[in-house]
């Protein structure tokens, strides 16, 4: 079925009316890089007058949730702490409770420090990241790298630190040990910088999937995951429920999985010829406006 | 067709009659790292007395041919400059006489030294690579960052230096410029150093396939320009020419691909029963040993 286009304050308008949940996605929809998108306070004003229930749904897992909160105070935009899902606090909560690493198990990260803030909130033991000892460019030898036996599973999110040594030690754990866990916070391929796209944390976890040979578990969006962790908070009604986003393959596909509406945003990745054109994409949302910013002209 | 496992002196010996060429790879089958693989100085010994061409052909682009030779010097392996085909030599003469970029052009780099000394000898201009400006781990800002209008390709070989930073400049050439050609001097996912598997040159170009979602041009084996190089110097009977080498899917395919005999040795990231096991490989060899050091038992 062909997306909506929404244009009028009644098609607005009516949207507010229909839906009591809003799962935004941030990155591309409520801020480009460190751009926030016109009107953005002024419609989570709009929803939270209206008595929506909001949650911010993101697969950014460089910052940890109270990183977010930071965030989204330094640009003046009202949020809570337990409003934010993060890939990083969903790699975690998947880590503890889905897959339930032994207490005694440790994760290999490739990451940085949003992403083991969460594992420590959770407790799960970690090394990697951010150990100056891995962020290095020396040249690595096996040799010289001693595999820590507690290793059960390796995580791997954006890292704009990536280095061989973390690639090479990764790889070790995971090729060595067919035991040890392979998980991706998210498999973005691109991430929205402030001034232009530049690899995701898809294109970081991709050395490793090609040297393996194996893809990772991805815990982000698309993946359920995520909602299974927002849904083991809080309640809503799947059918009251809508899904904010920029990215087709990630935020729409979440959505239409999870059994939710799906309004898809022009203010990132996305072109409108992608799901109006003559060769449009597999996944079509079920509305699609410029902006967020529109709904101000709800009625 | 299933592969002949040789075994007898007179199996060696009926394959030392039959090929006059011999294209021997390198890591995997003459040495493992840094150490030799038992009885190579003797079997080239033999080859060489028996008036054998012998060409050494290798993906490792993180050399150059003359370090190659060093490399031989230092193994005590007798071998000429001329003697050595590295997908880096490779890259460079593709760059050069095959796509022809335009003197004017650059080449941004991901690679080694090796590789940057084989555009130097071809008088390809090239940045990137081995640049201090470019070996950090600082953050990556894309606002200062300046783009080379000049830079007319990306080439990028196993680096034990990647960063984020090199990788957001690559990407940043080949997303915002569709005619910028975007080059691999190889794509093996692994690559077998003294002590064990790391990460290949394939490991280190995925991040910029999954980011642009487009793959690169892939100069070393498989790819025929690497035969295709050896052919504009040398001339050779396919019918008496054998490739020996450790990976179905670049040195085997290569050769068949060629139009040449294959010979599989086991002394490198191959086991046998990829060959003859219930499920075997779709490329399968026309012989098989244990190792290149078998050779020596012919009468």
């Amino acid at each position: 079925m062909a997306a909506k286009r929404l244009s009028s304050a009644q098609d607005y308008q009516r949207l507010l009316d229909r839906y009591d949940t809003w799962l935004l996605d941030c990155d591309g929809v409520l801020w480009q890089g460190d751009r926030l998108v016109d009107g953005v306070p002024e419609v989570l004003n709009l929803l939270r007058e209206r008595k929506k229930k909001i949650f911010f749904v993101t697969n950014n897992a460089t910052k940890s949730r109270k990183n977010y909160k930071k965030k989204f105070d330094q640009l003046g935009v009202a949020a809570e702490v337990e409003e934010v899902f993060g890939s990083a606090y969903a790699s975690a909560v998947y880590i503890s409770s889905v897959m339930k690493l032994p207490k005694d198990k440790k994760v290999y990260v490739i990451g940085m420090k949003g992403l083991e803030e969460e594992l420590d909130e959770e407790g799960i033991a970690h090394i990697g990241g951010t150990d100056p000892a891995d962020n290095t460019l020396e040249e690595f030898h096996l040799k010289n790298f001693e595999p820590d036996p507690d290793v059960g599973a390796v995580l791997c999110g954006l890292d704009t630190s990536i280095n061989y040594t973390k690639l090479s030690k990764a790889f070790t754990y995971l090729h060595r040990n067919k035991d040890c866990a392979f998980l991706a916070t998210n498999t973005d391929s691109t991430f929205p910088s402030a001034e232009g796209l530049l690899p995701g944390a898809g294109s970081i976890s991709a050395p490793l999937t090609c040297a393996l040979g194996r893809d990772p578990v991805s815990i982000g969006k698309p993946a359920k995951t995520m909602l299974d962790c927002i849904r083991a908070k809080y309640r809503f009604d799947p059918e009251r429920t809508i899904m904010v986003g920029d990215r087709l393959n990630t935020d729409i596909e979440f959505g239409k999985g999870g059994g939710l509406a799906t309004l898809l945003v022009l203010t990132g990745i996305t072109h409108e010829w992608e799901i109006t054109g003559p060769n449009p994409s597999t996944t079509i949302p079920d509305y699609f406006t410029n902006s967020i910013g529109d709904l101000r002209n709800a009625n």
